[in-house]
């Protein structure tokens, strides 16, 4: 999985029929200094994210191991929003003290 | 899933069976800002876009998750046509304000 | 999928025994203006095409969907043979007019 | 697979349900000469992983075939702990020797 | 399908349970002149590769498409020994004439 920050939302009326309902987010990738990458994806949303919030995202058929993408033609999904991550043990992110 | 604008249309009549009746179209992948990133793709068309139009396209197996490309040697779908985005509260694209 | 130029074949006679029978050819990527992109892949052939020929070739699991490759550990086949493309409205390819 | 190094670890409290329990550790792709590739990845533990060590990693739907990962939304999963390598019969990298 | 030269060999002895038994060789990847690119691979061995060969291995889901890989946490198998490939009707490689 990657790390992404949720930087916008996407909105397709027309569509693939099991996609209705689904939520389209636009993702930066970040690395683990939350430096963006340069890589942008478009993930369905399985867990409520929000612009804004830092999140972990899985591709390929991962993507359709979630309750809303389950069958679904989507190849990224956000399965987690993270709370804290460190690296050599020293806190690289936390989201409750930003 | 990435954002493509659909450039041209491909044919192909020497193919696997399972092929027959399937559209094809090629598309570049474009960034968030609509500039092409030098990448493009061929994809089999799920929902009647056209040349001009910008996409969301899935890959690999997800790719085989429409009615028409199910159980089908394709690993690149169109799966939505995109109405809109929008990156840090500011539009970016708007198909019917363009 | 990708585009790409048919330029050799590969033989490999000691292989996992589901393969029994595949034919390999080598391609080279090619891009929508034909230039090679710089990749190149092993591909299992599931239409006859020849050496010289420009096909469309499908990765991942994909690759797996074809009559010659159900079940079998191949990641990339051939699934068409391309006749023509076009690019905004302009002819790139076609194969009975080279 | 991959080789990397167990860098640091991730919390993710809000998160699809099907992930509870599960680890997610950070991770740095490193080379066969041990040196850090640049790319990071988070995956999920299957083998008690702990910081610092080197270990294996699987991708794609492959990353679900472990007894904690099955039928989850990720798509890496650290599945072996390495003890050694060598390359043109010099070792490389000894656990038990560092 | 890529091909690679087979350049050492890699031990676990801590692993997901389902791993025991199979071999994990070290790959480097070479294109169709037979020169490095740069890239590595741990791949498990379906066909009895030994260091200094050339192989044909694959990746993803297709790679557990082999007797010894079903159902494990694998996601790059050698899947073929090459014994010779041809580009432009000129022999590149030669297993028995090198």
């Amino acid at each position: 999985m990657f790390l992404g920050r949720v930087v916008g939302t996407l909105v397709a009326s027309r569509k693939e029929g099991t996609l209705e309902g689904l939520k389209f987010l636009v993702l930066r990738q970040i690395d683990v200094d939350r430096a963006e990458t340069g890589t942008y994806v478009v993930a369905a949303d399985a867990v409520g994210a929000g612009v804004g919030e830092i999140v972990l995202y899985a591709s390929g058929s991962s993507a359709r191991q979630t309750l809303v993408t389950k069958d679904r033609p989507v190849d990224a999904v956000i399965m987690a929003i993270v709370d804290t991550w460190e690296v050599h043990g020293e806190t690289r992110y936390h989201k409750y003290r930003e």
